[in-house]
């Protein structure tokens, strides 16, 4: 794999998506209903990126498999699978706040291998290939670790919402979150973004989809980070996740979710 | 009041504290406690711009009061006293999230008058006199205006945490949580900006400080908007405050607080 031509096409995507996305932006855009439930929103924004990323990828890479939130699955057992979500925080993005993502990850052989997410408002894009992580955007371009935090008391913690979690996992999550020192709700991918570089210790969340977390997954690991399912399997595929800055603080993440 | 170039000087400060604020968000910052019971941050970047917009007041404007959250009132009873936060959205800030922001309000007898939240890592200005607001930041400079929305079922609310509403209050809250059609957590006085820009219908809190509503008051009403305490009052001391894109609205919003 060549990992150099790839990333500079993870740059493509995004640009790409961006020049779907920006236009509709705080701009009035309709939004719909996709489930006959809960609210979850979807924007044009949405389905116009993806839309452009699928044709840029169909043309520079054919034989490549592509998951998409809004589009489906083409070639899920290619040996390379793109994994997209345009706009990771629909909420976010269609109250104006500038804390969604385009997600944009790579399987191999079904394994995160590179991965980015970029927030074309602020113009950061936060990347990694599972060895390393950087950060381009306002301050330049620089490699990004996740800082030291051994301990659940002095960790700061994130999670989209505390709604979110299923009532059979809800008391497991706060148990986390009653051990840590602060307690932040509302950023979906930026939330990894923050953990990532270092500002932020602990993601806990339930109910993601592969496309989700599978851009965020080389970051993580790349910046020094361990991301895995509450019961310590692969996160590629979604489901319940524990994403942790120090690999040390992860087993206690773990532990303190399964306690009950 | 020559509020023309009085709105000019408000930028002034905002430029000061985002000079003494900029260098120390994403950097390793040290955190105290400022309370002896909950985690309440402050920052040195907080104590700095605040120390640097008292000192421009005092030299422009030596006869007017200022009430800060870092260092208490100074002539707090002059016909014009300034109220300041230079970081609203602590936890925001010390998470590496771009949603806090500086907020710099102004009280003619009493009467917010002027105010701004300036946002210095993505460049964000939302500012008002009453009358007018405007906006600066990507994307140009704009007059800003709340969007039309009648009906609680089609509104998105914003408040920054459940559990920051005292155990009395968190049922009323929770009604208005039920009634709309998409809540949002987390985002401190971004989350006004977001109603004043028309990107969101209502904020809902409890628990604030004049210094943490003053400055946002005259941007909101200057959009279209209104902000009031959950009774109808005045919003300029703090307490329980709603505050509503749509006028009609803000009847419903504090009806339905009100319906226990």
């Amino acid at each position: 794999m060549d990992v150099e031509s790839l990333s500079a096409f993870v740059d493509r995507l995004a640009d790409t998506a961006s020049d779907s996305i920006m236009p509709l932006f705080r701009a009035s855009v309709s939004v719909e209903n996709k489930s006959s439930g809960g609210f979850d929103p979807v924007t044009a924004a949405d389905r116009e990126a993806e839309a452009a990323m699928r044709k840029l990828i169909g043309e520079a890479y054919p034989d490549h498999g592509i998951v998409g939130e809004e589009y489906g699955s083409d070639r899920a057992d290619a040996e390379f699978v793109w994994v997209l979500d345009p706009i990771d925080g629909t909420r976010a993005f269609i109250t104006g706040l500038p804390v969604w993502g385009c997600l944009i990850g790579l399987l191999h052989q079904g394994k995160p291998v590179l991965g980015m997410m970029a927030q074309p408002f602020t113009g950061e894009r936060y990347a990694g290939d599972g060895k390393r992580a950087w950060y381009t955007g306002p301050g330049g371009a620089r490699t990004i670790a996740t800082r030291p935090c051994n301990s659940l008391a002095e960790a700061a913690l994130f999670t989209t919402s505390p709604s979110l979690f299923p009532e059979a996992d809800l008391p497991d999550y706060q148990r986390v979150e009653r051990a840590v020192r602060l307690a932040r709700y509302g950023v979906d991918c930026y939330a990894y973004c923050m953990v990532g570089s270092g500002h932020a210790d602990i993601v806990v969340e339930a109910g993601l989809q592969s496309y989700d977390i599978v851009a965020l997954i080389p970051m993580i690991e790349g910046a020094g980070g361990r991301v895995t399912t509450w019961d310590g399997g692969s996160a590629a595929s979604g489901g319940r996740i524990a994403a942790t800055g120090d690999p040390r603080l992860h087993e206690k993440v773990l532990e303190t979710l399964a306690a009950a």
